[in-house]
C-alpha cells in the first residue's frame, strides 16, 4: 500500500533512509538563507509573514477552546502580544484519540508521506519560522534561520526515517504454513496491524523550540498516534505555526486536523495534570531535572522520553594547535550566550599545565589565553550579537550575575553586558569564565545554564578523565570533548566515553564545536547516561512508539 | 569485522532475518523427537544426562560463591535434589560488569555468531533439556519438549535476529563532508561503538523457565549486557543447564565465563536488591502482577520487559463447524492444565444462545457441550496424563478447589484428579468449567490461573465485543479468541482488538490454538495492553537494550 505523497517524496525519504544508513552529510534543507535558494523574496515575505502575527489572536480552529492565553516576552525586548487558543486539554486527547482511527487506517506509508509533505511546507516557512524562532529564544538570526528551521526540519525527517524504517519491517500480511508431515500442513493467514500507542505529548523548550520538538513530534505522529504540543511558555509561536501547519496539511488529505493540536498551559499543574491523563501514552520532554524527575516518576501511563540537564565537560591534555584550539573553544563558549544543552561548562586542565605547539602553557596562562580569545573574538560588537543573541530568561541572567560576583570560583574573564543597536531591549552578556579546583564541585559539577564555564584544575591527565567520567556518570552530559596529541590519552578518554556512554569530539579546532550535532550523522544525546533516556535519533525512538496487532485464521 | 562463529552460523541468522520480515512459517530447530532428527541414541542420552544431575551439586564455578541452594519440587512427585551455587549478587553484577569489555569489543557479529553457537549447542541437549523442563514444571513430555527446547530455541534466535538487525544498521565508521561553498569542505571521520546498558536481569517463571527466559537472555546478551538468570525457585534445573551451556561456549571463545551467571535466590528481598542494583541495567520478567508492579514501580534504574497476568477470552458469537470448534477449545483448555499465559479464561456466549452448522445451540447447550467435549478430549487416561501434564503450584491446586466448590459460578464441569500410573506422585487435574453471568465480575475478570475457565452470559455480541475489549483494557490479555461467520462481527471484533492491543485468533477449529504462539510469525504480547509492555519479539524488545557511542575528529 502506497500514497501520492510518499511518491511525491520518494527521494527524499530515500535520501534520508541512506543518510541513516551510513551516516555521511546530507540534508535537502538548505541552511542558507540565499534568495537563491529559497527565491528573492522569501526574506522579506517570510518577515512580513512573522510580523502579520504580532499582536493578533493566532486562530487555529481546535477543539474545547475556553479562552486566548499565552504571554511571550521575547529576548530582544520586541512587543510580540500574539495570543493562542487556550484549550480544554481532555478535550485535546479525546480529539486526538478520535482523530486516530483515520491516522491508522491511511498506513505507514500514507502516514510517511503525509509527514514528508508538513516537513516540505514548514520548510517553505524557514524565514517566517526563523523570526519566530529568533524574537521568542534570543537566538542569532543565522542560528535562529539555521537551528530553527533546516536543522530542525534534518531531525523531524530523520525521525521520520526511523520510524518508516521500522514499520516497514512490518508486513501487512502473511501466510504460514507448517508442515505435518504426511498429514496437510497448517495453513493460516495472518494479519499484522500497525497501532499507535495513543496521544503523545511533546513538551517544548524555551530555547530550542523546533529542534527539540520535531523528532519527538514526527516519531510520535508517523508511528500513528497523535500529537499535542505544549510549547514552553515564552516560545510558543514557532509551535503553532508548526501545529497550523500540520493541521493545513492533514486536512488536505482527509485527515482528521485534531489529530495534532496546540495545548497552551500557563500553569506546571495543567501540563502534569495532562502529562499523567490515561490516554497520553507518550511523552518527549526537553528541560529542566526538576520537571524531567517528575514526568519520569509520574507518568506511569506512558513512554517518557527525556532530555535533562547535565555537565558538559571538556578534557585539555595537550595539542598541537593551540590558537585554533582556543579559537574553536572560544566560538563554542559564546554561541547563543551558551545556552545550547551541549555547550561546555567544564574545563578540565592538569594542574601543571599543558605541552602545546607554542610550548608548555601553566594552568593559568591556559586560562587567560581561553579569555583572551573569548575577547578577541567577540571584539566586534556586532559579531558579539549576532553570535551571542540575547539571553532567553532572567534565571540565566542570575547565574552569570552569581558567577561574575566572584562566589562560584576565581573569575577569569568577567561577563560584560552589550548594548545590541538594532535592538535596545535585548539582555546580550558575554561568557564568564572561572577558575576552580576539583574539589570545588559545589560550585561546577551541576548544570549552570548560559554563558557560564568552568576551567577545573586537576591533578594530571589521568585525573581529568576520571573526573569528567565522573561527571558524565552522576550528573550526565550530551557532549565531551578532548584535547590531546597522545594516542594513549585519546584511547583512555575514548573507554571512558563508552562507560559513561557520551559522545566524544576530539582535537576540534576548526569549524565544528562540540556543541553541534549534525542530524542523520551525530547522534544527539546517547540515552545512557543522566543528561537524556533516549537519543535523536536511533531506533528505540520510534520502535515503542507503535505496536503490531495480530490476526489469525485459517484459509 | 565478522567472527568465525559468524559465518558458521550465517545460513541460520539469515534464516531467521527472512523469517521476521516475512513472519511465515520457519525454525531451524527440529519440534519431533524422533532418532532421525536427534540420533539413535539421543533419546536415552537425554534422559541419562538430566538423571545424572539428580542429588548432586551442580557446579558452576561462579564467583562470591556462598554455598549451596534450590530445593525444587517436581510436580511429578520424583525426587530432583539438585543443589545450585548460591553466590553473592553483588559479586555477580561486578563479575559481569568486568565482563563487559571483552564482550562489547567482539562486537555485534561476534557476539551473534557466538549467540547462534550458544543456541546450537543447547538444541543438541535438547532430550536433557525437556526432561528437566518437564520435570521441574509438570509440563507433560511432547509439551516440555518441544517448548522447553525447540520452541524456546526459536524464540532465542528470534531475539538474536532482531538484535544483529538493528545492531547491524549503526556503520562502525564513516566520514562526514559537509561543503562550504567555495571554502574546503568540513571533513570529520566518525566511530560508533555499540555498547550494552550493563548487567541484564532475567527473572523467569515456573511454568516456562527457557521459552519465557530466552528471549529476554539472548536479547540482552546479544546487544552487548552482561546477563544475570534467576530462575523461578522451582524451576532452576532448566536455567542452571542453559547458564552452564552459555558459559562453556563463552570461555571457549575467549570470553570471560562471568558475563553470564545463574542467581539463586530463595528469599523475594534477595531478588528484589538484584533488581535495583545500580549495575542492572535491564530486567526482564514473566510472572506475577504483584511482583511485576513493584518491579516497574522501583527499578528505576532499568529498563522493565515484563509479561504479567491477564483474563485471556474468546468471544464465541456464531460457528459453522460447531464440533470442531467445541474440540479445538477442549485442547485449548486442557493443554498443561491450562497454565499458560495464553490460555483461555473467559468464554463469552450470548443468552440468547448461537446459530452453528448444527442448528442454534442455547447457551446453557453451549456449556454443555463444551464440558462433553473437554470429558471427551480427555476420556482416555493416556491422552489426559499427556496432555495435562501436572498441576504445577499447590496455589494453583487450591484455586481449582475453590472453582469446583461452585463459589466462583455454576460448576458446569467440575475438575477431576486424575492417576498418572507413571507418576504416583504427580497431581493431575483436569479442567473446571463454570458459568456465570456478565456481572459476576469478581469471579471471572481476575487471573485464576490453572485450567479455571468460565462461561460468560451475556446480552448479545455487540456486548460480548464490548466486554472482550473492556476485559483487556482493565486487565489485559495475551490472547483473544472469536468464533463467527459474519463479515461484521468480525470487522467489530477486529476494530476492538486494535484498540485494545491484543492478537486475535478467529474461528480456530483445526491444529491450530489460541494458546499457542509461533516465534518468527506470531508476536507473543503486543506490549500495549496491561498483560505485557513488550513483545516478543520487535524492534522495541532489543534497541533500547545498547546505545551507540560515537566519537568524532578533524581528518
Amino acid at each position: 500500500m502506497t500514497h501520492p505523497l510518499f511518491e511525491k517524496h520518494r527521494a527524499t525519504l530515500d535520501g534520508a533512509l541512506q543518510a541513516i544508513a551510513t551516516r555521511g552529510y546530507w540534508s535537502p534543507y538548505n541552511e542558507m538563507p540565499s534568495p537563491k535558494v529559497y527565491g528573492e523574496t522569501a526574506a522579506a515575505d517570510g518577515k512580513a509573514a512573522f510580523e502579520a502575527h504580532l499582536g493578533k489572536p493566532f486562530e487555529l480552529n481546535q477543539p474545547g477552546q475556553t479562552g486566548w492565553g499565552g504571554r511571550e516576552r521575547s529576548p530582544y525586548g520586541v512587543a510580540l502580544d500574539v495570543r493562542y487558543p487556550v484549550c480544554d486539554p481532555d478535550a485535546l486527547v479525546a480529539a486526538g484519540q478520535a482523530a486516530m482511527k483515520g491516522w491508522q487506517a491511511v498506513g505507514a506509508a500514507g502516514r510517511t508521506g503525509i509527514c514528508l509533505e508538513i516537513l516540505d511546507r514548514l520548510y517553505r516557512q524557514s524565514f517566517e519560522m526563523g523570526h519566530a524562532v529568533m524574537m521568542t529564544t534570543g537566538q542569532g538570526w543565522m542560528m535562529a534561520f539555521q537551528a530553527g528551521a533546516a536543522h530542525a526540519l534534518d531531525r523531524g525527517l530523520e525521525a521520520v526515517a526511523y520510524a518508516w524504517r521500522e514499520q516497514s519491517f512490518v508486513p501487512a500480511v502473511t501466510v504460514w504454513e507448517k508442515p505435518q508431515g504426511k498429514n496437510p500442513a497448517l495453513v493460516m493467514k495472518k494479519h499484522y496491524e500497525i497501532v499507535g500507542r495513543g496521544v503523545g505529548l511533546v513538551i517544548g523548550c524555551g530555547t530550542f523550540p523546533t529542534w527539540n520538538t520535531y523528532p519527538g513530534l514526527f516519531a510520535a505522529l508517523a508511528t500513528g498516534n497523535a500529537v499535542i504540543a505544549k510549547p514552553h511558555s515564552n516560545a510558543i509561536l514557532p509551535a503553532a505555526l508548526t501545529v497550523r501547519t500540520i493541521r493545513a496539511v492533514l486536512a488536505e488529505n482527509g485527515i482528521d486536523p485534531n489529530l495534532v493540536t496546540l495545548c497552551v498551559a500557563e500553569q506546571r499543574s495543567a501540563t502534569q495534570a495532562l502529562a499523567t491523563h490515561p490516554g497520553v501514552k507518550s511523552v518527549d520532554f526537553t528541560g529542566s531535572n526538576v520537571f524531567g524527575q517528575w514526568l519520569l516518576a509520574n507518568c506511569k501511563q506512558a513512554q517518557v522520553y527525556a532530555e535533562l540537564a547535565g555537565v558538559n565537560n571538556i578534557v585539555i591534555e595537550s595539542t598541537n594547535a593551540y590558537k585554533a584550539m582556543l579559537g574553536n573553544l572560544a566560538f563554542t563558549l559564546s554561541l547563543y550566550s551558551g545556552q545550547m544543552c551541549t555547550t561546555t561548562q567544564a574545563i578540565i586542565v592538569p594542574a601543571g599545565g599543558i605541552e602545546t605547539d607554542e610550548g608548555h602553557k601553566s594552568f593559568d596562562e591556559v586560562c587567560a589565553d581561553l579569555a583572551a580569545a573569548v575577547q578577541k573574538f567577540l571584539g566586534k560588537p556586532e559579531v558579539a550579537c549576532a553570535v551571542l543573541g540575547a539571553i532567553q530568561s532572567s534565571a540565566t541572567a542570575e547565574r552569570v550575575e552569581l558567577a561574575n560576583s566572584g562566589a562560584l570560583g576565581r573569575v577569569v574573564l568577567a561577563s560584560q553586558k552589550l548594548a545590541n543597536p538594532e535592538f535596545p531591549g535585548a539582555d546580550v552578556r558575554t561568557p564568564v569564565l572561572l577558575a576552580v579546583d576539583a574539589t570545588d564541585e559545589a560550585a561546577y559539577m551541576e548544570e549552570r545554564f548560559g554563558p557560564i564555564s568552568f576551567v577545573v584544575k586537576v591533578a594530571d591527565a589521568q585525573a581529568a578523565i576520571a573526573l569528567s567520567e565522573r561527571i558524565v556518570n552522576t550528573h550526565g552530559a550530551l557532549t565531551v570533548g578532548l584535547y590531546s596529541t597522545k594516542p594513549e590519552v585519546i584511547d583512555a578518554m575514548t573507554e571512558a566515553s563508552w562507560r559513561g556512554k557520551v559522545a566524544l569530539s576530539i582535537n576540534l579546532t576548526g569549524g565544528v564545536f562540540v556543541n553541534q550535532s549534525a542530524a542523520f550523522s551525530d547522534y544527539h544525546g546517547t540515552g545512557g547516561n543522566p543528561a537524556a533516556n533516549a537519543s535523536y535519533c536511533d531506533s528505540a525512538f520510534v520502535a515503542n512508539r507503535f505496536r503490531v496487532v495480530q490476526r489469525r485464521f485459517h484459509v
